[in-house]
């Protein structure tokens, strides 16, 4: 009941924010165009109306972590409602890409003309917290072998064909990220990506094709649990 | 200027949300009493009046992270808007702690009649998002003792006497949180924060005392800055 309640929410809070969320004009990006970074600050909150979105942080010392993808449908760039400075943020167009845009005095206004456009981008933006919540609790307790499988089964239901309407002969298929894209999310390097990337692809966990790489979500579920089990204790290698 | 904004932001938030939240009736926990676990679901949205509280994360391999420690002020439990299930989160009272909840029918109604609380709850877990975004960043690129450095600044700030302020002397004092507690919140053994507190003690970055942990702001800082430079390169040991 409760693990229904959650599948379900998100797809309400989606419909809800469409119906709900004022018009705005539409801005055009091609791909690889840099949406904001250092020198474009983050000045608007925006919705992915068709193509999609890659969002990196930048620390310091130069290295890269990919905070997520986003697609038709979803929201990002919410760190302009409260003035979180884009110094260490950068929004890319991976393809073509259109994009609608609100201030933060936009939203505030649609909210108090509009208060349920609150409560669903509440929702919204909790299930994102959520979502961030369960990384964390990922990072912290997985290994890197493990934090791959995750990632691989989240980025084939968010992003992949099978996704939102169930796989395909229980295959999830994904658009093919690069290595170094996974590298960047999980924290690791290319070359252990592309270690354990072999070593689910022996195991007959993913599959490489042309339209990109095919999960066998029952398959890595399976191999997750065993591992959470003790079945397989994790093998540490140097991260 | 922008990081400015940032520092402020909360505090505003935290205001506003003081005089927007309808009052509702007040829950006593003593200490170690739990709030919510599996056996009591998660149910209301909970903020901290008076006392701390602890929330964790007991995933299917037993080990355990620990989310956060909120004090008062803090809103918890905001899963119950989305109807996340509290299967895998426990919280528990750290002392005597006293409880304002609602449920999350009564926030939706809240807001409808004042949109503007809408606004302010946005804002405060925006905030929240931020920080799970930072600290998913040092998971992925920082080793356990410059996690362990930011941990120890970040609860020094958020739970210490000279935290909102303005430090003593330069000094965070922050309640003695146990290796333990440190460990679940790094993601690593007891065995390896003790060995990092002992190293940060011989520099003299942190100081222990009946209090609490005393830390030095600046040269904590500064000892982070100057690892992310590569000034001391960050020696790994297996995690």
């Amino acid at each position: 009941m409760a693990a229904n309640a959650v599948a379900v929410a998100p797809e309400r809070s989606v419909a809800d924010l469409n119906a709900l969320m004022p018009y705005a004009s539409v801005s055009r990006y091609f791909g690889n165009q840099v949406i904001y970074d250092r020198e474009r600050p983050l000045a608007a909150i925006y919705r992915v109306m068709r193509g999609r979105v890659r969002v990196s942080r930048w620390p310091v010392d130069g290295r890269q972590v990919l905070v997520d993808v986003y697609r038709a449908g979803d929201l990002f760039g919410e760190g302009a409602l409260i003035g979180a400075p884009s110094g260490s943020e950068q929004a890319v167009a991976v393809e073509e890409t259109h994009l609608m845009s609100w201030s933060p005095a936009g939203i505030d206004a649609a909210i108090l003309r509009e208060p349920s456009l609150g409560i669903a981008l509440l929702r919204a933006l909790l299930e994102r917290g959520a979502d961030f919540e369960r990384r964390l609790e990922s990072q912290a307790l997985d290994n890197v072998q493990r934090r791959l499988a995750r990632a691989l089964l989240r980025f084939g239901e968010r992003l992949g064909d099978g996704g939102r309407d169930g796989a395909q002969d229980g295959k999830l298929v994904m658009p093919p990220l690069t290595h170094v894209l996974l590298s960047r999310y999980v924290g690791t390097t290319r070359e252990i990506i592309t270690h354990y990337m072999s070593q689910f692809r022996r195991q007959g966990l993913v599959r490489y094709s042309r339209a990109g790489i095919a999960i066998d979500r029952a398959a890595m579920n399976t191999w997750l649990r065993a591992q959470e089990n003790g079945a397989f204790p994790a093998k540490r290698i140097p991260e």
